[in-house]
This record gives structure tokens, C-alpha cells and sequence, in this order.
């Protein structure tokens, strides 16, 4: 294993005094509504808006001075270029990522307002990697890829432990949730998770959730071979990118499910996360209520934790 | 003083094994752009959506059985009718609400959904009292006034009570903001402020924000004299209502300054919480924040603290 429990303690504390500790929020109407105890770790309220924020900072933070004067690189479809740029201004190194021309205008803003080089690229991850290879060249950079990297993967995955160590010792959940696109979050999310669970003798299940418009994680880890390339349809922005290499050996061996969930119950999801919990999600943060929504059998009378990814929404292209 | 910081101070013992403590909030970027030290006091995340939960639990826990036999009843825009139907739902005793007939879609559904019987009204002050003056005679219910009425006062004033117990002795805030519309917040965080700066020997001023299309408030307190009518214009529909009498008095005692908002810069404000808090906030929220756009250089350098006052908008008719 690349990434082990240890790396992910290590990971915390360096990125301890520049990120939130986020709150777990519940709502009585939304558990009577689905028959759980569910549990929403606001990673919508991290710095930048994003979980991104911890990867990125423990990528940064784990280089010396001699990496940090290249600069670095990324391609992003919006909330890790902006953690990117956000750690490389609190390290005083360069940042330029590159970002699909789909991407959200606002997630595009706040990369550049972070004091970043964007550059644009078609939508597909041929494209993506292309382009970052060519300003490799040019600018002798460091790559910080988002998810197929151990830093990130450690830096992610504090959002878990961070999570297990806001429980009480005797309400553990039953079950984790992350969202997958890339797969950072979800591998460090199970890599977290199981390490505490053998720790603490509690049965823990790591359960992600992928939308049916960009299944790759789902179809991989159904076959046992990773797919290398997807064309993705679907809303929720962050979950568009394939599963990295490293995030799929990772998932396979210790995630013990992924569901997917349809466009419409992500909208649904989304919708009743704003109007319950009152905070305002990303289409990719409401995957997995919204898996839960479709498959609501494996959850009743479960204690599940969902970790909601980001909150950067373009107010005025709501999808409702 | 018909209330006094003791009655907050047992308002909150009471209240509390049934409210949220809400978190208190805060953006780096929100900061930098007012030149200020902002935190936010999130009552969107309150208990049915908004700080009326208090008043409305205070209330219903002060009475006895006798009057909890008779069920009671209260007019409202929307927030204080849910408070008090959740509250009479908790202690088992029947909740009428009379609503203005443009009060939000949302806010209507919210208080038949905690199970209270709704009775629409024009949309006046008249037609409000009138309309609770008959149902009492035919129903025979206890009228728990909106604002005009201590233990709704005292209540109330626990949000600020508690905000000054989650800050720092070291790091009280110089201004507490809180937004008018019938005076029950504004005048519970003035008294409960005032006591709280009397303890510490620490200067508290208290503000008041009110929209300008309803601006009763704002002219009572520079002219001495309640304003006891008026034509509310303006979008933040949780302040529509005039200053009852006990809170005018109160206000006009212990409250430094009440300033104004246009319509527009309640909007600004509130798609600004939205976009850096990360929160939902209703637009009666975001007065404070808009105050101070108008007023800047009131609030340069200082530590304030706004008090939000609720998050229940209706999401498919957005101001943007």
C-alpha cells in the first residue's frame, strides 16, 4: 500500500494550521425521511470551499525549497486548481493549472483569484494531460497531479479521520460515504477508515457513490480492471475525471461498495441538502444522498456519514 | 425593564435541551473586503430554520398545563408560526397561525408541516390583528404575540447571550448586529448585550439593520415616537412587520444606532453569505451585512458580530 493510516496522521498535522476543521451537521427531518442517522461532514466549508484544500496544502506543505522554486502545475475542472493556487500563494510558489473549457466560470474565477495562470484545454483528459505535459516543458514545473499522487491521497483522506475523531467512540458510523471521480478522496476516505476501524474492533463500511453519467469507478471495480477513459455526462462537475491509477488499486482492495445514482436524484439530493441542512453543496457533494435515495434499503436504521465535497456553485445557473 | 438579562439567562437554561447552539462563522475574503473582523452567528442553522425557535420554545415552556389545555395562536410572516407550531408540537398542545397572504410559499408549508392550522390574512397589520382577534374568540387559544411579549423577548435575546459565551474574553466583538423588524431580536440582544458589556467592562455598542422600504424602526428610534403604521416595500419578508411597543422601548433605551439598506444591497449581501459563507440565509439575514456596505466606515477595524436570523427562502424564486 502506497499510502498508509500513519502518512494520512502526518498529512493532518502538517496541513493543521491552515485549514478548518469542519462541522458534522444533521437534520431530524432528513434521517426520518430516509430511516437512518445520518451524518454530513461540511467539507463545503473548508478553505476554498472544497476538501480539495487538504490535498493540495499536504502537496505543497510535503516539498522542500528546491521543488517549491519550480513552481508548480495541475489540471483541474475547478476546486483542485483553486486548493493549488490557494497553497502555492501560501507557500510564495508559482501556480498554473489547466482547466477544461467546461469548467464552472466560478470555479475558473477563483482560481485566478487565488493568483494562479490559468490556461484552457478541451474537456476530455487526453486534452488535460496533453497540455499540462506541453507547460511542463515550458516552465519546468512540478506536476501535482489531483489524485493519482500520495500527497493528495494522504491529504484527502484527513477529511475521514478528522471525521472518525469528531464520533463519540460509541457512535461510530456504520457506514462511510465519499463521492468518486478521480478517486483521491474515496482512497484516502477507505485507506482512514479502515485503519480505525481496526483500531477500534468497529465494523466499518466505505461506500462511494458515483454518478451513472460517469461510471468508470463504478465499472472498474464491478470488472476488477480499471477503465482508462470515459466520456462523462453529468452535472455534478467534480466527478467527471477517471479514476487514477493509484486510487483504483487502492478502492478495489478496500472500498466494499460503489453505487451510482441518475442526474435527476442528484438535483433531488442537492436540492434537499439546501433546503434542510441550510448550506449550500455542489452537485457532486449530493451523490451520495442521492445513492442513498435510490438504494434506501442497505441504509435503514444505519449510522452514515457522507462526506460532502464542496460548495462552489454557480448561483445563477441552478439546475432547478 | 420588563426583562432582564436573569430571564435570558433562564430562557436559555430552559430552551436548551431543545435548540441548536449554532456555530459562529466567519471568511477570511468577507473580512478583507469591509476592512473588518465579521463573525456570523448562524441561525439559518437553528431549529426550524431561524432564531424564532427560541422565543417560541421559551415561550411554550413557560406556561403551565392550564394553558397549554387552551392551544395557542400568533401571526406571523412565516418564521415565528413555524417556531411556535414546532414548539407546541413538542409540548403536545394544538398551534393557528395567521398568515399574510404573500408570506413565502415555503414558510407556509413549513408551519402546516410542524402540524399548526393556517388561516391566511391581507397582507397588513390590521388584517392580522383582526384576523387573531376573531380566531381567539371562537377558539379561546393563548395569543403568543410575535415580539411584543417578554418571554418571546427574552428568548430571543438568547442568541446574542450565547454568542458572547463562544467568544474569547479577549475577543468580544465592539459592535453585535441584529436585524429589526418587530424589535423581539434586537431588543433581547440589547439587553442582553448591555448586561454582558456592564460584566466584562468591555464597551458593546448594538446596531440595529432594518431595509429602508420598511422603515418604521429606524424612524421611531431618531425621532423618540413608535411608528405604529406602516407599508412595508421590500424583499426581506421576516422584517415587514412594525416595532410592537415593549420592544420600542427597550430599543430606544439601549440600542446605539439602527441604520438602513436598499433593496439592493440586501440582495448583494445576500448572495455574498451565500457565496463565502457558504450558507443559506434568507434576505431578512442579510440587512446587517448590506448596513455595513452602506455604511463602511462605521465599522472599519472593528469586531462585529451579526446576528443571522433565518435561512428559509424559497429556492425556485431567487432575487438573481
Amino acid at each position: 500500500m502506497p499510502v498508509t493510516f500513519r502518512d494520512i496522521e502526518q498529512a493532518h498535522q502538517r496541513i493543521k494550521p491552515h485549514i478548518h476543521e469542519t462541522p458534522v451537521m444533521s437534520s431530524e427531518q432528513v434521517n426520518k425521511l430516509f430511516g437512518c442517522e445520518l451524518s454530513f461532514k461540511a467539507e463545503n466549508l473548508q478553505k476554498v470551499g472544497a476538501f480539495k484544500a487538504r490535498g493540495g496544502c499536504n502537496a505543497l506543505y510535503s516539498m522542500d525549497a528546491a521543488d517549491l522554486k519550480r513552481g508548480v502545475i495541475t489540471h483541474s475542472s475547478g476546486n483542485h486548481g483553486a486548493a493549488l493556487a490557494w497553497a502555492a500563494a501560501l507557500r510564495g510558489t508559482e501556480c498554473t493549472v489547466v482547466m477544461p473549457s467546461n469548467a464552472p466560470i466560478v470555479k475558473k474565477a477563483a482560481v485566478a483569484g487565488y493568483g494562479a495562470t490559468v490556461i484552457e484545454c478541451l474537456p476530455t483528459m487526453e486534452a488535460r494531460e496533453g497540455t499540462v505535459a506541453e507547460q511542463m516543458e515550458a516552465r519546468g514545473c512540478l506536476l501535482v497531479h489531483p489524485y493519482d499522487n500520495d500527497q493528495i491521497i494522504a491529504g484527502q483522506g484527513t477529511a475521514a479521520l478528522e471525521l472518525l475523531r469528531q464520533c463519540q467512540t460509541d457512535a461510530l458510523p456504520d457506514i462511510i460515504m465519499a463521492p468518486v471521480g478521480g478517486g483521491g478522496l474515496l482512497s484516502g476516505t477507505a485507506i482512514a477508515t479502515k485503519a480505525w476501524a481496526d483500531k477500534t474492533g468497529k465494523t466499518i463500511q466505505v461506500i462511494g457513490a458515483e454518478p451513472a453519467g460517469a461510471s468508470d469507478a463504478w465499472q472498474g471495480f464491478k470488472s476488477g480492471v480499471r477503465v482508462a477513459e470515459q466520456t462523462p455526462k453529468t452535472i455534478a462537475d467534480g466527478l467527471r475525471s477517471t479514476v487514477g491509477v493509484r486510487n483504483f488499486d487502492i478502492m478495489y482492495q478496500q472500498v466494499d461498495d460503489i453505487l451510482l445514482a441518475s442526474e435527476e436524484s442528484i438535483v433531488k439530493a442537492m436540492r434537499l441538502i439546501w433546503m434542510r441542512l441550510k448550506i449550500i453543496v455542489e452537485p457532486s457533494s449530493a451523490v451520495c444522498l442521492a445513492a442513498i435515495m435510490e438504494n434506501p434499503e442497505l441504509f435503514y436504521g444505519k449510522r452514515v456519514a457522507i462526506i460532502l465535497s464542496g460548495g462552489n456553485v454557480d448561483l445563477d445557473a441552478l439546475p432547478w
